[in-house]
């Protein structure tokens, strides 16, 4: 008897190798009946914060199944394999215990049960231990899709001791909300770790935003949808996540403003009405310099 | 009843983020008999041009079934989110009115009913209105793969008023068809808006390609096969999808004449016998110019 | 009856074009019962080694049925189409004869049955001879999938005649293993064509590694898991396809080691203990050089 027929996957292996290939490989041979669901694969390489991230985003419409999630720059080590046990049994999470799963598992409720991969009856055997989603994770996978119990796959361990995400949360320094660029997504929007209860509506709608690292500060405005932005106006938007994102219509903020993830960005309200955007830059030709020697 | 089991799927979403993943989660999650299918997610961001273009290619080849396509650059403001019924109801068409889905609708023979998207009930409720692929387009997609009647996802309307989408057509002066570059593809062949018919058997099969954007002329070979050119030679082909294109055999036409997309190019028949390539560039020791100080 | 319900895909057409997709449209719309599963489209265009190496990688993993692999730069040319059946009929390569296929095929055990795709029943027809892939490869992999007999496929031919792969072997020049960079992966590790039999215990953990194209020499030594490497140590580890790997923990060792593809490798056996791992680099102010003008 099936338990699962869904798998959804989360790798910084990207799509270039064969590797996620590889996993559904595995997948397909000893589960046949799962249907897989590629969350990402776009995880920069060991970037476990990146991950958790992307997964904690995406976890509440994930379905019911199990979720493989691989960001493992310690495979191989003594890092321990897990998988973790959710909503009832609605969900399985499996992948290293190295904070990769925590925040996901906390928004899905917690864990309920969690056990150690270490039975070699349910993994593959192979000539170098590097290529854990395809030897551990992926057959673990497979087998609990397949109904075997979670216990069968290795010691049940106690989820007190999994290892926690860290998820930065803003300060309130005075008037000033301290914040953190999380996410940078591929339109160059910059989730910040802010959410509307951090800048009530009773702050109105103008903002300064000044970024410690590259010394700049731009005026921002409040808004719900990229095309109430005048052009080259900057935005603070509530995105799709219900968190504030620093956004430009049609561009890349990011590109714009110089924003990098993790960039610091210190966020007071303003009482200065929005400046008109800067009309489009004009190239100008440079006169010889008072103290340049002349030709 | 369920209606259609598959989904086709283009977007400018990318990969690197969950965008894709959690549109397919929602599917799932709703109607999970339902198989997808990538067309593509590399659309550059925010280009309905290039979208649409892709879409058209694609058209005639897509299953039976919805068809998923998202380029939004007016998320959340007032463009109309759609879905157009073609093919006597073998294809339900879903995205933006904004031209993305016109040029596929017209290839499929023309909408035959359109909605415009508006019930709630059929819609996913979120705290920012900036992923109407999850929250819109994804749900009312498994909905009507469910059985879901176009007209219970909102108000029927005139398909006379869907926004048209632009195609540009080559225009004949005297002797020179006067092209353009619609789309480079991976490997740096590039089609142009110029058919069979454009450049008849009778213009024979030596052509001169002007760039003007880069002062450039080109000599150009009409070949069916990209292994008919010797090496470095320019090609005209007819290719998969019956349109010119400039190509260069095993190498990227598009690097080697420095051709970008929407360039234009005006091709005339050459009675020059084509020239040989150029040999491999050897390089040359350059030796002191007469003017220059010696050490 | 149907055959087979799994087509494996592996090609170097990226995704950000729909080539992917329209191949699995026709899929889907010949053979609907049919799962796809992605070993990778990211083979650098046009490069049939790669491609090959990544099919052998893959190919004991694959399930059951159908592999669809395509790197085709003579595609429209005299090069054969092809589908070779392997292992008493569990699976059947498909793709063009031109040694992309062939390391898989032998790792599979061998050539059965041969048929060279010449069947216009079982084909498309299109207007441009240069998208096999959607025209002659998809649609004979979907009815193999549903059951149609090889030899209706077209002419059987004789395995013996199939283009051959090309895997360079390494060398033992005196205590030198003479060694090629086969792969370099999206983390970095630059995978050898040497295996364990290659470097056999008895030679000790501690190598030197000598670089002819950058002129270059590095110490190694042999780990069986990145973490056990001191920061910005380079390693040797047997990887999880049984090759070594030049390796460097948590960090691209093809960055930092400046390897390039198919680079030479010289691999001797050292006495020196491992040196310890050099700092990270000091930003010196570099003083006026004695020659040079004053302000």
């Amino acid at each position: 008897m099936t338990r699962f027929d869904t798998v959804s996957l989360l790798t910084d292996y990207g799509t270039d190798d064969e590797f996620v290939g590889v996993v559904k490989c595995v997948l397909r041979d000893l589960a046949p009946h799962v249907t897989t669901i590629d969350l990402t694969h776009g995880v920069p390489p060991h970037n476990v914060t990146s991950g958790a991230l992307a997964l904690a985003r995406s976890i509440a419409y994930v379905p019911s199944g199990v979720i493989l999630a691989i960001v493992d720059p310690g495979v191989g080590t003594d890092r321990r394999a897990i998988a973790v046990e959710v909503a009832g049994g609605e969900g399985v999470l499996i992948g290293p215990d190295n904070g990769l799963l925590a925040p996901a598992v906390a928004m899905a409720g917690g864990a309920e049960r969690a056990v150690e991969l270490t039975n070699p009856e349910f993994q593959l055997q192979a000539p170098g231990a590097t290529f854990a989603g395809r030897d551990v994770f992926a057959p673990a996978a497979a087998h609990i899709c397949n109904g075997v119990e979670l216990e069968e796959l290795g010691q049940l361990i106690d989820p007190i001791g999994l290892l926690p995400g860290t998820m930065p949360l803003p300060q309130q320094e005075g008037d000033t909300v301290v914040a953190e660029v999380l996410w940078i997504d591929r339109f160059g929007n910059c989730q910040l770790n802010v959410n509307p209860d951090d800048l009530p509506e009773s702050w109105g709608d103008q903002f300064s935003l000044e970024f410690p690292e590259t010394r700049t500060t731009r005026h921002a405005r409040r808004v719900h949808a990229f095309g109430q932005l005048a052009k080259g106006e900057v935005g603070l938007l509530v995105d799709s996540y219900g968190m504030f994102a620093v956004v430009v219509d049609q561009h890349s903020a990011a590109d714009e403003l110089h924003i990098t993830n993790h960039a610091r960005v210190n966020i007071s309200k303003s009482d200065a009405p929005a400046p008109r955007p800067a009309p489009p830059t004009i190239p100008v030709s440079l006169g010889v310099r008072p103290d340049e020697p002349q030709a």
